[in-house]
Formats: C-alpha cells, sequence, structure tokens
C-alpha cells in the first residue's frame, strides 16, 4: 500500500505545481483553429525571457530533452565536424556518445567526475585547432551536482579567436539556475519540460541565436522531424509542423507566468538559498559532495557521496521502500557511490527539510555514522537566518494585500 | 509569490490523496439515470464497513460535519428532551451550544480542556436520572488532542441501566482512529468528508442504528432537508432526494477503496505510529502537549502548548507566511495558548516529520527556547524503529510484486 | 460499454464549463488561513451582482439547493406564520411540503401544472388576509419548463398594501434567466450551484434583503446549521463558520468570472434564444410543450408533451441506454406525460440541435410520428438567423484579436 | 466570449475520455523507481494486443507521430536505399517528402487524391526491381478520407517474391479501424497518441516486427533519440532511456483498458457504422466524398467536397467561429476544395450527428445550396437501424447489470 504523499526529491521530473496542474487539465481542442496562434506566438515570445534571449527564437518539439540535443547537432553541424566536448558525469558523456554516433569528430576531454567543464583546457583546444565548428558545455552536471561557468567558455572563445558555436546543455539549468543565452553567447541552449519548467517530460525546448539560425541554413545532416526550418514555418504563422502536446502547452503558460512572476532574478535566488541550506545539511552530515569544489556547486541538485562500503543505490531503495521518498541514484561511474537530491523547481525551504528528513533516517538504516536531525538543524538555521534577512530586506510584514485577521 | 507546496497540517481538510483526487476529475452526469443506483448502492455498503456497522445505514447528505451535527438531534431527539454532553474543547462545546439553540434540556458536564469525557460523571448523572433521552460524546476533541473512550461511556450507560442513545462525533476519528459502531453500541455516529475521508468538505455523514432510526420515526421535531426518513426512501431505491455532490460521490468511491484495501486496523495501527512519532518530537522540545495525560492523547491530532508569553497564533502566522506551512491555531478557551499539528488522512512517516520540522523554526522564530532538530530527531528515532519492527513483523524484502530491478 | 461522450441535457446539474472544471482541481488548503478572506470575500461581492442585488447579502451554505429552502424558511419565518404559495410542478409542490412539514400555515393555490404562479388570485388573497407573513414564487417551475413573471407579483403586493416577504425559489433562473433581485424587491432568492452557476450541486445560496435580515433577526424558529446569524459573523471576517467545500469555491470564482464577462444581458439573451431555437424543434415535431401558453415558456427547460399512449420515461431510458443522452423525465403528476430537455448554462447552438437529434431518434424508437430531421432543420433555421443577426448587430467579423490566419 | 462546449471534429487529436482524462490528472513520480517497470511492461504488452503483434515489439518514443515515421526510416533503412511509396494526399505526400529528405531513393506512384494505394503498381515495381528494400502504405489517409487495403500489398510483395519490409502508416486507423499487424506482415507500423488511442499527441509509437528488428540492427544511418536499440534496452528491464511523458503513460494505460474492454473488433465494428452514418448524411445533402469509390471509404474520417465556386476553408471558419465546431479543413492539393469530419476514437452515434448538424449550418451559411437537417435524417435512420440491429443481435434490454428503476 502507498499511503501519503510521495516525496519527491529526483532532480527531474519535478513537482508540478498545483497552478500548472490546473491549466494542463485541458480538453483537447483543433490546434489548427484561427485563434491557435495568439496563444502559440505568446508561448514562444515568453519562453525568450526565460531563455534571456532576445534575437534569435526559441524552439518547442515535442519529445524530451535528448530530442533537443539531437536537434542541435544534427541542424547546427555536419557529420565530421569537429567539436570540443568535455565529459565530467553521466550526462556529458551521454552528449559525447551522441556527437560520436551522429557522426561528429569529437576532441574530448575527460574529466574527473565532480569537476566542470575545464576552461583552460577548451581555450588551448580551440588555439591549437581552428577547425573545431562547435564548443558543448553541460551547463549543469545533474549526475554530479556540478555547474560549470558558461560565461568564462564563452571568454575562452573569445580569446582564442575561435568563430565555433557555442552549444550548451541546459537542462537543469534554464529557468532555475541564472542562464543569461544573449549575455553568455550561446548559440543553442538546449531544455526541457521536466525540470525548471515544473512540467511532465514532453517538450524539448531549444533558444537558438541567430548564428545558430544561420548555421542550421548551411547544414547538410539529414534530418525532418526535429528540423529547424520546418518547425520555424509552421511558427511564424503561429502553428506547429505537426500536432502538439496540447496539455503541455496550456501547462507552459502556466509555469511561464509563474517563473516570470517570481522573477528571474528571485528564481535563481531561491534557488541559491535552497541549495545552500541542503549543502549545510550535508555537511552537518559529515558527508561530502560529489562536486569537487565550492565553485562547482550545483544550486538545482546536490549529489552525496556515501561513505566507503555503503551502497549509495541502498540509500535510495529504502527512502522509496520504507519511507516513501524518491531520490535520484548515481549513475555512471559513481553509481553507488553517491545518491542526489534534487531541490529544483516548486520547491521551498520547508521541502528541503524534508528531504533531509527522510535521508537521513534512510542513510541510518544502511549503516552510516551520523547523528540523527544533524542536517536538518543546520538547514533549519541556515534558512531562518535567510528569510529573515530576505524579509527585512524586502518586504512590509505581513505581506501587502493580506487581511490582518488573526488565525481562528 | 506562493512557492513551492503548501505544507498542509491542519486538522481538516486533510491532504486529498491523488487517487482520490483523480476520481473527482468528473464531468456531470444525471443522478435519475437508471444505472446510477449500482453506483450509490455499493457506496453506502461499503461505508457502513468503516463505521463498522453491520445493522443500521449510512447517511449522506450534502453539508458539512455541523448538519450532520443538526442531523442527529432533528431526527432523533424532540425539543425539550434532557441530554447528557460534556464540554472540553471547543467542538464539544459548539455541540452543546448546538444542542440548547435546537431546545434540548442539556446537562452539561464542563471539564479541563485536555481532558476527555467524564465517564463516572456521566454514569451517575444517568443513574440519577433517568429521563435522560441521549449522551453526546466527542469521540476525538480536534481542538485539544483528546480521545475519549466510547466503549466505557458504553459500559457505563449499561450500567446505569440507561436505554437513552449514544450519539457520538466522530468527525476526527471514524476513517482514521479505531471506531466501531456496533461493538460500542453507538447510536448516531456523526462523520464528515474532509479528516479520515480525505476529502473536499461537503459530505455530511451518519452512522445510524436501528435503535436511532426507530426513535426517528417517533421525534416529532420539524426538519426536512437533514430528515432521515426522505434520505432513506430515496436510498432504498439508489437515489438522492435531491442533487448531490458528484465529485465527491466519486472521490468517496475511491477513498473506501483506499481505506479499506489497507484495512480498518492497519489504518488505526498508522494514525497511532504517526501520533506517536509527533509526540516523541513534542517532548524532545520540552513542551507540553494540551492533553492532559496519556489516556486522552489524540491519534490524529496535537495540540502542543506554548510557554507562557509566547502567542500560539504567532507560531501559526509565522508558520504561514515565512514557510508555507498550515498548522491549526488554538480555538476558543485554548486561543494564543496552543497550536495544533492535523496527522491524520493521507500522511506519513515523512509528512510527520516536515511537520516538526517546519514547527520547529516558526517556534524558534516566536522565541520558544528549544534545540532545532531535536524534535525531528526523536520522531525519526521512533519511526525507524517502528517501520523495521513492522517490516520484520510483517513482510517480505522488498515488497512482493516489486522487481528487483536497481535503481538506474 | 459507455462509449463516447454521454450527451447531458437534463437541467441540472449542467455541463462544468472546461474553465470551471480546471480551476475545482485543487489541493486541499487552510481555509482558516489569514489569507482567505480575501478570497472570499470578492466571491461574495461578485454573487451579489450576478443575483443583482445591491443592498443585502449572498449567503452560501454548503448543502444543496433544497437546503437553501430551509434556510430561507427557518431564518425569516416563525412556526405558525401564514405564507401563500402556488403549487403548479413538482418543484413548487415540494416547497409547499417543505413549509407545512416546518411548521408555517400555507395558503396554497393550485394551478394547472404548465401555469405560472396566479398572480390575480395572489393578490385577492393578500387583500384578504393582511396577516400573510410571505409570499412564495418558484420563479422557474423545473418540472414543466414555466416560468413565472417576479415582478408582476411584487407589483401585486405593493397593490394590496402587503408587507409581507417576497421568497423566490430561482434555483434554474439565477444566473442564466433574467434576475432581478433589488428591482423585484425579492426578499429572499434560492439558487444552488448545478444549474446557471455551473458547477457540481454542493453549495446552497440565498441572496437575501436587508428587510429579510431584519426578519431573521427576530425569527425564533430553531436553526443552528443554515443560521443567518452565525453565517454572517463568519463571512464578516471573510471565513464560514465550518469547512466550506473548496473545490466548489475555487470553481465558483471561475463561474462568476465567466458569467460577469459574458454580462448579465447577454447569458440571458443567449438562453433566450437557445430555448426558442428548442421551441421551433419541439413545434416541428408537432408535440406540445407542457407549458400552456408563450408567456410561460422557460428559456431554461423545455418540457415536452408526448402524445397519448406513448410513456415519456420511455423517451428517456432509450435515449439514455441506446444514444448515451440524458434527458430529465417527468416529475409527479406529469410523470409518463412528459421529458425535458435541459438548456442551461454552459450550452450553445449545437449543443441545442444534439438535443433535439437525439430526442428525435427516441421519440421515433418508441413509437412517436414524427419526420425524423423536422425538429433539428427548424431549430438550425431560427439559429441561422439569430446568429447572423446577432453578427450583424454587433462585431466585427471575425472577432477582433483573432488572427486571420487561413485554415491550414 | 467561448459559450459552451467547442463540438470537436477535427481528425486528431480526438476527444479524450473522461476515464483518460482523469488519469492523466498525476502528480508527478520518479520513472527510475524500482516499481516503474511493473507499470511499464504492463503496457507494452497491451499495445501488442491493439497492433495485433505477437512477435515484435511495440516502441513508445516522446514525440509526435511524425517522429515515428522517421524512427521507422532510420531505424530500418540505409540512405540510398530503394523505397516504393504512393502519394494521394497529404499525408502520404509527407512521408514521401521526408523519405527524400532522409536519402531514400524513392519508388513514387502518384495516385489521384481520393484513390488509395495502387496495389497492381506496386506489384509491378516490385517485380521489375528486385532491389526495393521496403514499401510503405499510409492504411488511412487522414487528409482525403481514403483507407487501403494493406492486406492486399502483403498478398502483392509476396507474389512479386520481394522480400522487402512494408512499412505502414496506421496514424489515424491502428485503435479505430481493423488493422492486423501480424496477419498482414506488416513490419513497421506507426501511431500516434491522438488517434485511435483518444490522448493528447506526445507518444510515437511503432510496431515493429522480428524481420524489422533485425533490420534495425543492420542499419547503419546514423540515429540517436529514436534508436531502436537504445530503446529496447532500457524497456527490457521496464524503463525509457530518458524521462517519458508520465500523464500520457497512465493515459494509455486508461486507454487500452478502454479500448481493450471494447474489443477490437466492436472498436472497428463501432467506427465503421459511425462512419456510414456520417457518409449516409453527406450523401443527402447531395455533396460527394473526396474518396472516389467505396472500397477506399475511411471510417475514421470523411472528407466532403464542396460545391465548385464555395471555399471549403469557409466552412471551417464559419463552423468555428459561428457554431463553435471544429471540423478539419483542406490540406494540399484539396485545399478549399474539401472539409473533413473526423469520427474516430471516443465518438458515438449522437456526436456523428451532432457535427452533421452543424456542419449543415456552416455550408448553408456559405451558400451550399442543400435541405436542412436532411444529412441528419439519413444519418438518424441509419443509426436508428443499425442500433436496433445490434441490439437484437446482441443482447438483453435493458443492459445486464442495470438496475430496472424507474428514471424518477
Amino acid at each position: 500500500m502507498k499511503i501519503g504523499t510521495t516525496h519527491l526529491f529526483v532532480p527531474g521530473p519535478t513537482t508540478v505545481p498545483e497552478v500548472v496542474r490546473r491549466a494542463m487539465n485541458v480538453a483537447m481542442e483543433d490546434h489548427r483553429a484561427p485563434d491557435f496562434p495568439d496563444f502559440v506566438l505568446d508561448l514562444l515570445a515568453d519562453l525568450k525571457r526565460v531563455f534571456r534571449l532576445r534575437e534569435g527564437r526559441v524552439l518547442l518539439f515535442p519529445g524530451s530533452a535528448t530530442g533537443a540535443w539531437e536537434a542541435a547537432i544534427s541542424n547546427c553541424l555536419d557529420r565530421g565536424d569537429r567539436v570540443l566536448m568535455a565529459r565530467h558525469g553521466h550526462f556529458s558523456h551521454l552528449w559525447v556518445d551522441m556527437a560520436r554516433r551522429l557522426g561528429l569528430d569529437v576532441v574530448c576531454h575527460d574529466v574527473e567526475w565532480g569537476e566542470g567543464v575545464p576552461v583552460e583546457a577548451f581555450e588551448r583546444s580551440l588555439r591549437a585547432d581552428p577547425t573545431i565548428k562547435a564548443v558543448f558545455v553541460t551547463h549543469n552536471e545533474t549526475a554530479t551536482g556540478v555547474t560549470s561557468d558558461v560565461a568564462t567558455v564563452r571568454r575562452a572563445m573569445d580569446a582564442a579567436g575561435s568563430d565555433a558555436l557555442l552549444l550548451v546543455d541546459g537542462v537543469s539549468s534554464v529557468g532555475s539556475l541564472d542562464f543569461r543565452q544573449d549575455d553568455w553567447g550561446v548559440d543553442v541552449a538546449v531544455a526541457g519540460s521536466q525540470k525548471g519548467f515544473m512540467l511532465p517530460a514532453g517538450l524539448a525546448m531549444l533558444g537558438v541565436s541567430e548564428k545558430a539560425l544561420a548555421a542550421a541554413e548551411r547544414s547538410s545532416t539529414e534530418r525532418c522531424y526535429f528540423a529547424f526550418r520546418d518547425m520555424i514555418a509552421a511558427n511564424d504563422v503561429g502553428y506547429f509542423p505537426y500536432t502538439p502536446p496540447l496539455p503541455l502547452l496550456h501547462g507552459l503558460r502556466a509555469s511561464l507566468d509563474r517563473i516570470l512572476d517570481e522573477g528571474m532574478d528571485d528564481v535563481a535566488a531561491r534557488h541559491h538559498r535552497l541549495g545552500e541550506g541542503v549543502r549545510q545539511g550535508v555537511k552537518a552530515w559529515g558527508l561530502d559532495l560529489c562536486a569537487l569544489s565550492p565553485r562547482w556547486y550545483s544550486d538545482t541538485v546536490t549529489a552525496v557521496r556515501v561513505p566507503a562500503g555503503v551502497d549509495g543505490a541502498a540509500v535510495c531503495r529504502t527512502a522509496y521502500h520504507r519511507y516513501r521518498t524518491s531520490f535520484g541514484g548515481g549513475l555512471g561511474k559513481v553509481a553507488g557511490r553517491v545518491f542526489r537530491i534534487g531541490h529544483l523547481g516548486d520547491v521551498n525551504e520547508v521541502s528541503c527539510l524534508t528531504a533531509l528528513a527522510a535521508a537521513e533516517m534512510a542513510l541510518l538504516d544502511v549503516g552510516v555514522d551520523l547523528e540523527a536531525g544533524a542536517g536538518v538543524a543546520a538547514a533549519q538555521a541556515y534558512y531562518r537566518q535567510a528569510l529573515a534577512d530576505e524579509e527585512a530586506a524586502d518586504a512590509p510584514w505581513p505581506p501587502a494585500g493580506t487581511r490582518l485577521t488573526a488565525v481562528l
């Protein structure tokens, strides 16, 4: 018997906010109706605000984010093109694998799992090889909880005089972490609906710069379903080239409203605050993060190393079966050695305490030596201070528009 | 901006389980259709299993549980009838008030808030006054977190040779605490949809014994909307005398399936386990319960006394505004002196830790001196032990029917 | 197997619009939260706009509309009060029955079923008996499809110098037909959620004038659940005296937005247009309405007399089982002699054609001699003309804000 | 203002049945949870029953059916492979276009729009050119309402001694028309969620024979997102290689239950009955079908030719704006010359009458000379007879399990 809410702390799919869930509860409609474009064109325009993309376009393909990875490659590059990539976690590993299978000539920098993109090494490669057509960056490596610095990659590319395209996997960053497609000179930013956008999976998203759009016009790679050109031709008049997933589009409308209403900066600040609290908790347990240095700490997912002799998968299994709590397991090279706490999307401080409280029990059950409640206490202290500071800086108390009625 | 789930720990309305929520997402239908009775009659039969009522009937009126209080009185008693009641919390207070307003002659025993029904005093009253027509018991006083012992009231009535009706407010007990209408000789048990039944408010429920049905035939009190007779006449052929709230009926179907699938004994055991963990947490804070003795401890709601000088309402306000967590405030005589944690319905161990973690922050913020994390730790210890024991007693591990696939 | 939509044409519960359905898909929340009153007070204010009530209040009780009938009586009148009522259909019959059971002294005018309230007879009674405390009017008798003229009843009362209260059953008129509580001097208007408000049943609504509020202060009838005073005390600070049905309140928010956005006059005009089309269809079948004169024609429900020798219930049964279409059966005196087509709430022209098309098949199947398609054709002709006129009068074509994109 | 239901008669997305809609209203969950495979493996097994595929597999990709077209090509064929296709409507045209863009050497038979696959010509081509690696058939051409005979194509292939793969577009046939993957020797059958499966778009489905699976192992075409091999490796243990669209999977569970409960033969028989009624209606209007011969008539979509001088798009626009009814417009070569009525999925007889009634008004409004009501009447006559026959053959009346309660 499954009793009570399942407490969901995988780094995607994330909890769908009530307002978004409500918005998806729709009857079907004609996606070729004359007033459908009003709806679509507003969506596409607001998506650009979330990608922080002024020029260029955001494209939405029915599919998962893996499809967006493929769309980025097959539209903007030709088979045989040399590209620069780093491999430092399961998802960057998979993107390298895809690039090779799709025929790219990948210059791959292997980096320890727990570190981010090696910017200096990238710059050296770019200087050494001016034929590199594209640089790939996994902004937030979900498998290790590592955020790389995209802006410095852009600066390294510029310093090296490269005119390569900059392709960024923003699946677990766009809509949650600070992400600035224009400012950072990102040519293609890949995202999916099931992370910061707080929707079910099913929409593959790409922010595409003018430069990347031009590259897509030149590329000769065969493609059809994910072809930018067909999508653009339909989008220009407010339609899709094939039937779109309507509940997700309506959910996206609500999600964009929520994100833009909170404000991009506040969304990022909240994720930072939540992530920092979780890290304080992990520190109080005496455990290490998978991320090897504070400069790599991710504000959307925390991968925790379990002590030697403990099986990370057992933490997840115990949490799931005994405590109805879902964490992410270790993937690839770190399978069994980490477990992951997702804290992105529709989460708040108390949600993070829930995650820590459940993790503590599972860790204790599988034999990790830690003090029960210690992680929760550390995070509580951080959150109490952070929220008090925020209110002090920020706001009348109680919030304006709230009636001062005593709680009955 | 409301970000993230609101963590709901009021003692009703309780969280609606996903399966119930799904079931309520219905289109309207004709409530006089020829196949509607199949649906209704099964519902009514299964409700009897939850009330543990073999003879008699369960009646469902569109309304809140307060309406069921009134229905119990107006159907089974006449104006001027002498009845025996106790007042030991806000809800028992309100029922006394209603009984008087509806014209009953109430013999009222006032008891300290934090204690339960005074069985010995009741027995004395019954012996002294054979004209008493009904005894009222608030099984679980939601305002103070006090559960009274209905079975001993029945024994006292029998010992006193009373043939009064036994009317029980089971609003926050039926479907969650151990409740046995037949075994305890309860003539009318009042319940509502928004507590143990895990639905929105809107269904007033009454379990009615054959004796109470007979009394209803004799009573001359004017009534119409809540008249048992009209409801029974319609129910007999599977209908309602007026349009019922269809989403609630469909939700009730799913809720009954969930409750009966878990099993009545397991439901009660789970609530006991959850409540006990919360009480361990409160004890670790060094705070007192409103319930004055372990014999009164409620497994569905815990009312916590705040220290002198602290405003209980401020705990609720802080939790709500700062931590998006809803607790129940103090009501009536204990307003400002307690706050209440609901732990009934679709809750599990981790939910209760969430409540404790949020409460700790709010208590600290309003100046209560306690150790952060201490309550969570105490509950964790209890839950870990309790669940380990349960599994040992109970079950192959992992649960049968679960594939042994490693978490990827 | 139930395949395909059930086509719902009972006169309540009516089809819930998508936007309302979506709004009801909510998680539970604390109904005593400090920001809950903002939500409630706006609802109550907007309800007054739909009742067209400037002074006074609208009260919402969890319950069905039958409860609102009872609330009107038990709050505003005393047992033994003499009241004036008419009986001309099943629902007016039931209200009379309730009034008597609740102890009123009913002066009842029996009128042929198919006619409306006998205003002249009412005026004579009022002149003859100045002790009459209240006049009851069933604005729209749902059982016969008869709308009475409330304004003339008010004028008759005034002409007779009566200061009785005017109590109106607006269950199947408020929110759909033209209804003007202030202009018509209605003291209590009773409504329910499942008709013009396009919600599931579960909210009993009362529009109450200042005069009726004053009467409620004086009445000595015992009441508690439906007591205006308790509800008002809680409403004054934005709460309810007991847990309200939250999904219905959120649905009501969406419903009010829809109604007020369409506009009260346009809502009434649409219902007139829809009803007139249905009547044209019935006429083309060669069948009679239950309503005996055009002055009584209801724009929300059409009761159709079946020819002698035909069982009206068989029409409903055949439509339901064979054609998945729900019509209302004949009730009370006209059971078996009529079937009823509901056309209120979220309906449009094509919905009404659906009803006529299904009814034609069922009528033919049970042996009624009519020309298939004739009713549909008559309604089509009417609707085509009416919509063309409306557009000519009204609007640029296509609607402003609609992109002129060719349908792909 | 959009008032009342939009009457949806496009040939996809189709109306989502209530039971399916309910099933999609889910919270997110961990798609890598240990019990997720139980759910997935049952889904995949039951999908095979709908494709009528005993050997082989059904694969589900997040995407639209266009993606499934591409998956069929990129997995089973190599660039440069010669394939045999026919072009006789917009969707077969698009598949040819895709095949060419993806590098296939297409032998294309152009056929008049309104006819089906030219089996004799196919057989001649196959005899003439033994290098043909695959034969593509659009089973139901949604743009023209034409169903081709897949079984005869298989026989022609066998007669010609071809060992080519047989790839079939079953997007608007699988789950609605009679479709038998094994019996017809179909190697890849492409489907989508938004037609016969009665779900929103978002799942690309492929039924794949063992022979096609073997071909996929040999093909050297670059592919990754749509790679059978990756999907199969994950499916084998009950997972997906990337996050699947959870609401659609839960909806699919409910949809499969509905389809299998009705029974594949009964589903096909119902669609035939519904389609035949619509065709009777069109005939009564005096209009022609786009399908040029009864052998091509589609039971899921009827494309109606409008008279010379009339704009088919205007029929759709008028129906949409004035009557809130959505029809499909003409696509490609027949743009402006036809409009299309979808009658697949969760539809019944009365739904089809609704479509005809609305179409009649729109046709009259744009100047087509026809008798109002005539199409409805013809369909009514057909449906009444068909349902009476079915009941006579089939069933006690009323249906077993239905209480014989008189409609109140």
